[in-house]
């Protein structure tokens, strides 16, 4: 018998020149129309059941008043700073991350979606917890921005496993992560 | 009977995260061998008779004595700071960059190749000068590095016009200019 063990996918949007939201946090210029946004809903509700995100990820929504974003799945924030408040069903982590993706890894269920930001990214890519990257490739150059993995610890290699064309000209791409031997 | 204007093509490989070299403007972990690169040399003698590019592209070569990169294209580097020296039959812009860029697109013959870096083609895409990026997609992430458009100016829209994949997981993705009108 197998131990379960549930991909997390970093599914997120960028620029082509690897910038995930614009310097404040804002997403103006990427496309918010179109069939890529139709199939990302549709995708979030069908290929997961949970969702990670680090605090300005989440601030994003919750300026707009929005506490749970995705309430079709269950949502983990991991942040040290959050104020203390009621989220609803959203569960704040503040600590022991690593030991969460871990466990969640280990629980049966669909894929996790990792939806950002870039710096808890790349810490989940530092530690080998990183299965899947799923990009939102955007016809669209920001020139400065939040990056996809600001603090990746060194190169990653990548395999590419499948692509999709958008009518609205974005590609959505999944890779694998190669994880050292 | 219409005026020739042929396209510069900013051509270049970049990291699914945006950057074109690492920081030291070495491409180690860029993949050096399989199809793209074939295709590449290939495409770089069928498609174009001229390349355009910057003195830390162009230093590439030189620190390895090659004083002509591209002997099948007509070279000219755009550099202000590049040493008086005998670099046989590459041209070495020191200035009216703009000028000759639009000089060079008023006369006939194939697109021109744009092959870097990052900071010159932010100024000519800040002027409105580049007509498409063909960029090379490599399956990695680097995290740092020469990023593609450092100086760019204001978001830029694009059009996605093709995509190919290659055996590599290399996907060349040409995009036109979204021109402001």
């Amino acid at each position: 018998m197998t131990s379960p063990n549930r991909k997390l996918v970093y599914h997120v949007a960028t620029s082509l020149d690897g910038f995930l939201a614009c310097s404040d946090d804002t997403y103006g210029p990427f496309p918010q129309e179109g069939d890529h946004i139709v199939d990302y809903f549709a995708t979030l509700q069908s290929d997961y059941d949970t969702i990670i995100m680090g605090r300005r990820t989440y601030e994003v929504g919750l300026r707009l008043g929005v506490t749970d974003p995705y309430p079709f799945l269950q949502t983990y924030v991991l942040s040290r700073s959050l104020p203390e408040a009621d989220y609803g069903p959203v569960r704040i982590v503040r600590e022991g991350w690593r030991e969460l993706v871990g466990e969640l890894k280990q629980t049966p269920g669909k894929p996790i979606c990792l939806g950002g930001g870039g710096e808890l990214a790349s810490s989940l890519l530092n530690e080998g917890l990183v299965d899947e990257l799923l990009i939102k490739l955007n016809p669209l150059l920001l020139g400065v921005g939040k990056p996809l993995d600001p603090r990746l610890a060194a190169p990653q290699a990548l395999t590419l496993l499948d692509t999709k064309r958008y009518q609205s000209g974005v590609l959505l791409l999944r890779y694998g992560v190669v994880q050292a031997s």
